[in-house]
């Protein structure tokens, strides 16, 4: 995992000002004189992660040669929407491990989680309304409604087995694509204006952030909790059947179809992922998965490669390769 | 309880035609195209509650001779967020009745409170972008910030017996009458210049929700579930040191003292209200809260009667009695 960070953080160095900026913001607007506050931002800023939609908002910018004063500002807020939504997951996914430090709803209680996510979300938001344009309080505004709902409806969609792989992408799409979509849209965009090339970078983003979910959803069935940093298995604890499992049901006889449903369902089974692994032949679901993710990515190479050579363009490049290094 | 619903109804005339418009862009934004985020959206429709924050934008509004096309929206706005802390408060209190429908945690389960929250907030926030003035989207996002520091620092002092009477209110203040204080300012300064004005009603809004938040701490204490429309004595099962509690603690001697921390942390009692109430005199303490939300009702009496003289204005006078005949 070292290697790959280092790969990003050399993959973001066209924008190394505007990302430093934006960790100067993230700093300032998670400083709170409350002290009950401050003691839990503190402990958020240690799982900071790859800040990679912030990265996002400032290559788009720099590929789109769209790069404004107020850029790192709108990176921070996209990052600290990306934050809200982490710490309120958490009490969703009952992950125990996210980036091996223990997460909020672990340290305080539900309550407290909640209520952090909340105040990330107010943050963002006013931080948002005091920038010269509104388009980033609108876009995002609208992006976070889309994601709680494509959130509602996964949850309203756990232990359905025969989701059509469509709608699987929509869900699956509003619930993580659309910050991507928001994230890349803006780099373009903002402050006004530039709705074609808003609407290309707005593409990309969707199919981007669309593969990482894929993959991310393919990891959580193969790979363990020490190579992700974070708990693996928790999909089929859940409940969600993701894009591999919905194919290998939709292929598969009446006897695996209820086996599958058996190892998602009944009582007492401990490792349900591991189980899950053993009794039901994977691999032509996991090959579907991984065929439609590097599809998804090749339309993000195709659109990269519409935009003119820049190291920022280079680097969108980059993130391509990143999301297919992860294992695909 | 009908009878003080029909006298709020009979207050609210002057802005009978703002609150229809307010109800029907409330069902507008509600109405989503996801069946499961329907689902929700119909439920929580049925516990509407007194909608008094948003009648106080249109109140403050036409008393101060400031409504415009929009006021109806912002009141909206107003409302949502207040229905966005209400369904996160579920989660919070543990609370099992609230207006005698069941809550969104116990029909659904934590998650789904969450992002329905979360989902509220997001349209109030997506509302407010479109609105020709930023005044609404500025304030209410500095607003529930505001709002969500002070249920983390209430969180953070439960079992603080030794609490003084300015911190608590400066707690209160934050958790509940900062939404106040916004939709009053509203009210009286959208689109936007009006700040004297617009501070006074501040100010009327926050004396309003502060004394409406002790007469609830009171009526915590001394009321029943039934009479309450919600469950009575959560404070003390919360661990919540409400303000007549205080008063009794800081005045007591060393066994008293003892006794109060007994009832609300010792394993195993059942009812920690009423043991509270069998085991100390708590006259006192409900003496001086009364005495202090009197006090700031006679201050928001004060300032209302500044206005010049109108239906509005009598309404607003009204409101002020209507918090006091709840119980004082």
């Amino acid at each position: 995992m070292t290697g790959t960070h280092t790969t990003l953080n050399e993959l973001f160095e066209p924008v190394e000002d505007g990302l430093a900026r934006m960790r100067a913001i993230l700093r300032e607007q998670l400083a709170e004189s409350s002290p009950a506050v401050r003691d839990m931002t503190d402990h958020i800023a240690r799982f900071r992660g790859k800040q990679l939609r912030a990265a996002l908002v400032l290559l788009c910018g720099e590929a789109s040669g769209n790069t404004t004063d107020e850029h790192a500002a709108v990176a921070a807020i996209v990052e600290m929407i990306h934050l809200a939504t982490l710490v309120h997951d958490d009490i969703l996914d009952g992950a125990a491990v996210r980036r091996r430090v223990a997460c909020v709803n672990e340290r305080w209680d539900n309550q407290v989680a909640v209520l952090l996510g909340d105040f990330l979300y107010a943050r963002a938001f006013a931080l948002s309304t005091t920038l010269s344009s509104r388009l980033c309080s609108r876009l995002l505004s609208e992006t976070t409604r889309k994601l709680c709902v494509g959130e509602i409806e996964q949850s309203a969609q756990r232990f359905e087995f025969e989701l059509s792989a469509e709608r699987y992408e929509a869900i699956a799409g509003a619930k993580t694509a659309s910050l991507y979509a928001a994230a890349c849209e803006l780099g373009a965009r903002y402050p006004g204006g530039n709705e074609e090339p808003g609407a290309q970078m707005a593409a990309l983003g969707w199919d981007l952030g669309l593969s990482f979910q894929i993959v991310d959803d393919i990891l959580d069935l193969t790979g363990t909790t020490q190579e992700l940093g974070k708990t693996a298995g928790t999909d089929v604890e859940d409940g969600k059947v993701t894009l591999p499992v919905l194919h290998v049901y939709a292929l598969a006889d009446e006897g695996t179809r209820a086996r599958i449903r058996d190892v998602y369902t009944a009582p007492g089974i401990e490792d349900r992922a591991g189980l899950l692994r053993r009794t039901v032949d994977l691999a032509p679901g996991l090959a579907f998965a991984e065929a439609r993710a590097r599809h998804l990515l090749k339309e993000c190479r195709r659109r990269i490669l519409s935009l003119s050579p820049s190291p920022a363009r280079a680097s969108l490049e980059g993130v391509v390769e990143f999301i297919v290094e992860r294992r695909l």
